[in-house]
């Protein structure tokens, strides 16, 4: 029953790889090395500018964009909105990543208001998910104080709200369009000790946003493959602690077909 | 005589790993990746928000605060001030690291005015030190051209005049609190053959500083254990190369519990 | 006939290490770390400084100056006009990067108005160099899609009418002085799988330069010897993944001497 899904992580993939996509990445710096070079190791190319002036004329040229919240700079706040604008102008999918909403003040109202963008899809972990639901959730700093089950009636009601795909992550993963609900059992607990596992996860998404329709995979199946090609990488490594987990996971991100990542997964349908 | 001190090492390694306090970073952007690795490898948690208008509001939900200068931005240079003083409201430790001050026209003053806002620890080269005592010890860049004994004096006075522990990196580590002074003998050389180590000290400071009231550790050993787990980490590694061991760096971190540190740590009461 | 090139690629690599030279770049924030510990691995010493209050300052105290607009932020672009002003009018010599010059809006126009203000340098990908010289080779994104050698003739072009040597990076590097032309052919594909080679050579071309004089090398050996030190040492890998290949180039780049670096290149003139 997952077969069709599993076909789906497969092709994204492997269109990842073929096709290149440019994606832009609005992100926050500490961890922009990692989405730069997690991009890459999957095939895809990045473009991280981030200034009102020169991101929304660039993003006409990428092939699709993420909208990452974390430790927002000033540059990035102010271009945020015409960027996304730009992209919605010219038809090209978004992501949104609201890292850390819930205590910080400028995050919180600004990843409410640009759920109404259309995103093509948003990724968080629990309590990110249910402080846009409009919870108060309550992270303190950028982990999840929520459980993933808590999160999930939240996520399914963004899915439907807001007509986008919403991927939840945990020890399980979770993704929703808002009708269906997908589980990915992968994952290796040294993805969440070291820094912007979370954010490389939002420019995946994109990566394989931007290539779904040519490749005939839905925006379902997309976001499925972006959390499997990650976290079945993750599961590929051998390391021993977080500094060459860092190192092994960009190597398997590289390594990892399309026929691997099906392989390994571990989906279900709910 | 330094047995006492030895377990103050072990306990706050051990508190740190424990408690997992979330560290409010304001730090330079090429070391921001490091810095929030090396927390999460010692157990901490990163927090890197660094504007005006989210600093001051996050940092009451942090653990503590590190202020390190190096690189200022303008978003950090905004940040710093409200920030610190939403900290010392809160009773929240912070640290302050005086990056490249000497030169640097900004800084330079901005240090000096930060001292006066009840820092929990001081943390520089000897360079910075010296200059932040009013000297013109004169770095040219974030390197000392000042030994770390031509230091001893200043920190020591630094220390008494403004009530904080104060550490000097260098071959030999330093800490005082104006009255009492430590060495710390461990180290490798590597360490200043990678960018953002000392910035990662800060931090690791920051943490301990953090847990160290309820683990029953004095501001002293604190920053004493902060430097002996950073150091004893960089002896563990067997890198050939600073690319490998900048890896190895966190992965010790990681594997070092605070009896290994403890029992690694050559600290000497002068 | 390339006997006294090899010997100033020996001499030039040996003189970054011994002198030490501070580097001060500006530049983009997703590459800074591999910047700072390419410059370090090299025996350099980096300061990324880029604000318009303490750029300008620092820069005095400098050996040479990068400015790569690479995701240009604000504080980048309102520090480097001052900032290379200072740099021209205390005779250090200063590199330009314009990366991604093309679709950009703000970095395009820029890069041509910085390309009279006399740099010892220029290093960019074909498309760049391309945009530079006026044509509209129109990358997308930070990749080349214009082929080396339709760049060679723009290469000389800028390199003679602004007394500059210009590099253009690409399967196989071209270094020209508008004059004589270069060809280096070392290298590894694995160069353009991780983010951030591109602005490390920009650098490190920036430190060859800064000893370049004292070692009795010409500014295009200068040149010649940062390509050569960086693709021989990406050839030194065995990496068989983009994480560990960004590791062991750190590694190499260390390990490597003049002689070695000399003795692996291959150099050609045209």
């Amino acid at each position: 029953m997952t077969e069709r899904l599993h076909a789906e992580v497969a092709r994204s993939v492997r269109a990842v790889r073929d096709a290149a996509p440019l994606v832009h990445g609005i992100s926050g710096t500490a961890t922009q090395g990692l989405v730069a070079d997690g991009l890459l190791a999957a095939g895809a190319r990045p473009l991280l500018t981030s200034t009102r002036d020169e991101a929304p004329t660039l993003v006409a040229g990428a092939d699709a964009l993420l909208v990452n919240l974390g430790s927002l700079s000033t540059d990035a706040r102010e271009a945020i909105e015409p960027t996304v604008e730009a992209a919605v102008r010219h038809g090209i999918p978004w992501v949104l990543d609201p890292a850390a909403v819930g205590a910080a003040p400028v995050r919180t109202p600004l990843a409410r208001a640009l759920l109404t963008r259309s995103p093509a899809a948003v990724r968080g972990n629990a309590s990110e998910v249910l402080t846009l639901h409009g919870g108060s959730a309550g992270g303190r700093g950028p982990d999840s104080t929520a459980s993933p089950a808590s999160a999930d009636r939240a996520a399914r009601a963004v899915g439907k709200e807001h007509g986008c795909v919403v991927a939840v992550s945990g020890a399980a993963d979770l993704v929703t369009d808002g009708d269906r609900v997908v589980r990915i059992a992968n994952g290796n607990p040294l993805l969440a000790r070291i820094s912007g596992t979370g954010c490389l996860l939002g420019a995946l998404t994109a990566a394989h946003l931007a290539t779904a329709a040519e490749a005939g995979v839905t925006a379902l199946g997309a976001v499925v493959a972006a959390t499997a090609q990650l976290t079945c990488a993750s599961e590929r490594t051998r390391a021993a602690g977080p500094g060459s987990f860092g190192v092994e996971l960009l190597d398997a991100l590289d390594a990892l077909s399309g026929e691997d990542v099906a392989g390994m997964a571990e989906l279900r349908w709910e």
